[in-house]
């Protein structure tokens, strides 16, 4: 294995979730072993016992980053080493969320002082980090404010399928006034960007999804798609790009036309996440696009119900792992 | 074949779209012809030069129902026979609009006074009918008026996955004030009473979605999965209705979790839609629960793009006439 593969820190996550299984699980692959070399994130203690009670060890507390471990054992980089940390498998906890977000702070701040070439995050619990005192709604936002990004788009992957969201954790009674002209032809911008510097796509097509059931049926159900996603696709055809639609969410997924684009912009959670998902049995990927570090993480959630068991599957982890090296190595080469 | 199989009346819907191609095809597969007694519904002259343009004859213009036609012939309702109505294939008229409506009228009222045991509506389009003078966003809608149901549900239909809608053509912007405890609760319940009437499930087990994005992540982003979707929740509980959730609904999707139960109760369209579609592929049905007769379609448009090319497929149609016969055949034996 060479020592150019990629330094990534991997954040634990919630340590009352399936975070710190499907991590250790996903870094002991041989796949992602070859392909970055991966830090462990979050309270060594905590991440020692669940590797111990679950048989995912063995694993080893470091101090800086870059300390050597034994073959075979994966480097945690402790966060809390003075403290007595503990966890609550199944239960939403503001230690939980405490525990999660310093790793995620941890990672970021390596990321930007070069420490680690990007970083993949491990599920927290939104409701168990606003207990802990952030008032954040998930990772994304909080990577965009820490790292001062003025746009960022997340972006789910699952192979050649890719799909990027105009709001993304915006209450649904929210999502309508939030969907502007500035916001879409910014998202739309932010995604095209992030293929080309990421995705190595040289000449981005983007499907654009309506807001509105049928894309609004010209008009009959809503107009935002002629008064303000149409106008917003207009700008930045403007600026060159390669925009199409807007088509009806449902029928767009049902005729698989997303084959045809390199990406589908949707305009919030539900409607772009839930046909993803269904496509991506498992192994989905959420990349946060736009931002000056590489970020990406499960699809999944913290899974609290399924804490403890060792039944997790790590499939989304590990294609985030392996994804955030390969975005990884293609910044490094185009820095080069 | 037996002369007790149902009689379905078919309606050819925009005959600028797809419609008549679909419903054509359908017709004159081996299973349908097996399933049904099927008249297609709309204009006679138009549907023939479409069937002769597409190498789908031959059709026959009858005057009534059960007009008896040569075999191998499918019998067209006329409902203009001293018109000379056109079509243009493609395009969004006031015309197309009439003549798909003018089906409709003539099914559902077929339907009331027992001409028919069910009707199966081809695509509709929703600015064609309102150039017409119907204010109606869709078929279900139309139809409960016509009907007089109090109550009603539209629920998409693909083998064991079922989803059921709280709302339906309504505008993005509109949805969060629709979700109300009233509308859920009669969702749920129409969902259920549709479950046992027409799919014979005794018991049925219903999954509800969230409004917002993670089912509101404990009231983080969005409150009303706790103040109004669980305690509609809890009414229904309350009288003897099995329901579980509510979900977050792009999780829900992507492990599948649909397998577990009857019925999935999405908030609204897209939320609904995109992933039952991304999961159907091609081979969905719409059915609209409730309502005092049979009503089931195929779930994709007019598709006016395809039109007038015979490349249309009619899987979901065809799976519509079967549904359809299914369950008038079904009301018939409890009927009986």
């Amino acid at each position: 294995m060479t020592t150019d593969r990629p330094r990534l820190a991997v954040t634990a996550g919630d340590p009352n979730g399936i975070g710190p299984e499907v991590a250790l699980k996903a870094l002991r692959t041989p796949a992602v072993r070859a392909a970055a070399r991966c830090v462990l994130l979050g309270s060594a203690a905590v991440v020692a016992a669940q590797a111990e009670a679950l048989g995912l060890g063995p694993v080893r507390a470091v101090m800086q980053p870059d300390e050597p471990v034994g073959e075979g054992a994966i480097p945690v980089l402790d966060l809390q080493p003075d403290e007595a940390p503990g966890f609550a498998w199944g239960r939403v906890t503001a230690e939980g969320g405490r525990q999660a977000m310093r790793a995620v702070e941890a990672a970021v701040d390596g990321c930007l002082r070069g420490a680690f070439d990007g970083m993949v995050t491990a599920p927290i619990s939104k409701e168990a980090i606003q207990r802990a005192g952030y008032e954040f709604p998930g990772h994304t936002e909080f990577l965009a404010e820490r790292t001062g990004a003025g746009r960022f788009v997340m972006l789910l992957v699952s192979g050649g399928l890719r799909v990027a969201l105009v709001t993304i954790h915006a209450p649904l009674a929210a999502v309508a006034g939030l969907v502007t002209r500035e916001r879409v032809r910014t998202t739309l911008e932010t995604a095209d960007a992030a293929l080309r510097a990421d995705f190595g796509v040289e000449a981005p097509r983007l499907a654009v999804l309506g807001l509105n059931p049928h894309a609004g049926d010209g008009g009959v159900i809503g107009r935002e798609e002629i008064e303000v996603i149409g106008p917003a696709m207009d700008d930045v055809r403007a600026r060159g790009l390669d925009v199409h639609g807007p088509f009806p969410a449902d029928g767009f997924f049902g005729r698989r036309a997303d084959r045809a684009f390199d990406a589908v912009v949707a305009m919030y959670h539900d409607q772009g996440l839930a046909p993803f998902k269904a496509l991506a049995m498992g192994a989905g990927v959420n990349v946060t696009g736009g931002l000056p570090i590489v970020r990406t993480s499960p699809d999944h959630g913290t899974a609290f119900a399924l804490a403890g068991q060792g039944a997790a599957s790590a499939d989304s982890m590990r294609e985030a792992v392996l994804l955030a090296a390969q975005m990884a190595a293609r910044r490094k080469g185009s820095r080069a």
